[in-house]
């Protein structure tokens, strides 16, 4: 069966330990976490996680039935399936010289992006979207030699209900 | 001693297992990880890991030390004391009505956040910030009715090179 990039939204209990026990999980299985995300919910005392795993439907599902015995595991979703918003954030640093930084600057307002940090040699550029649009400015401004760059991985959550299938999303 | 929160950047090896190490080596120190987020970084082959944790300075050295020994680590660095660009993206489903939607694009725009997704009964909100810009707009936006959060976390890079502490940052 063909692997398939998965996204799993967990809600977790606030507690030392949550996320050993679902990074054990996925090791027991070998599964390699492509990204993963984890920050505060809704509730207090509860944490949100997104995981994007590369998996055949068969392997998913069952490590979605895991997860959800796991201890301080209270809701896993399998995102995949629904019709979602996804996003991520990355920083980018690039090396800048005088002479190149408005050509950055131009491709950075091409996608949208914002410079959040200039420095005498290089410029640091923060940029959100989906993990194409990401990958798209990173190759545009590879030419100029990239520093660092650092990555949140995929967050999601399901469009507003049964209704917004028929309602046309926004776009950012 | 007083417990601060430390932000600590990981270059880690794409590997099963790497997380599970890392999580193993918190739970045994008990830490609670505030927030994690890991993804590609500028090497095939590595992704950079971000962790916020709340710890003393004696903890957090030895903590540093120890994912420094860990198999698939790279390099740790921790980015506390360091002049640092820190960023995290929530998305943020609000309950909305035709005659609340207006007020909630309203303080969207103020935000600089996006709708990104238009449904009958609700908005998803992006924003991208500091967790006081995050936690600003959700608590203005509480009173709407919070449907559903999703946080990526914190990441972060340093500024650019040392030279960046004489020359003034943009704002984003």
């Amino acid at each position: 069966m063909e692997a398939t990039k998965y996204t799993i939204s967990m809600l977790v209990e606030d507690k030392a330990g949550v996320l050993n026990r679902v990074a054990s999980l996925f090791r027991r299985r070998n599964f390699n976490i492509q990204s993963l995300a984890v920050g505060g919910s809704e509730q207090p005392g509860l944490s949100r996680m997104t995981i994007v795993v590369l998996a055949d439907p068969a392997q998913v599902e069952q490590v979605r039935k895991q997860l959800d015995k796991l201890i301080n595991v209270v809701k896993v979703t399998d995102l995949t399936d629904d019709d979602m918003v996804a996003r991520e954030l990355a920083l980018i640093k690039v090396a800048a010289t005088p002479s190149s930084r408005s050509e950055i600057i131009q491709i950075v307002d091409i996608f949208r992006a914002n410079i959040v940090d200039v420095a005498a040699g290089s410029v640091t550029v923060e940029v959100t979207g989906d993990e194409d649009k990401v990958n798209s400015l990173f190759e545009l401004l590879r030419g100029f030699g990239i520093k660092e760059i650092v990555r949140t991985g995929r967050i999601a959550l399901t469009r507003g209900g049964a209704s917004s299938k028929k309602i046309p999303s926004t776009k950012s």
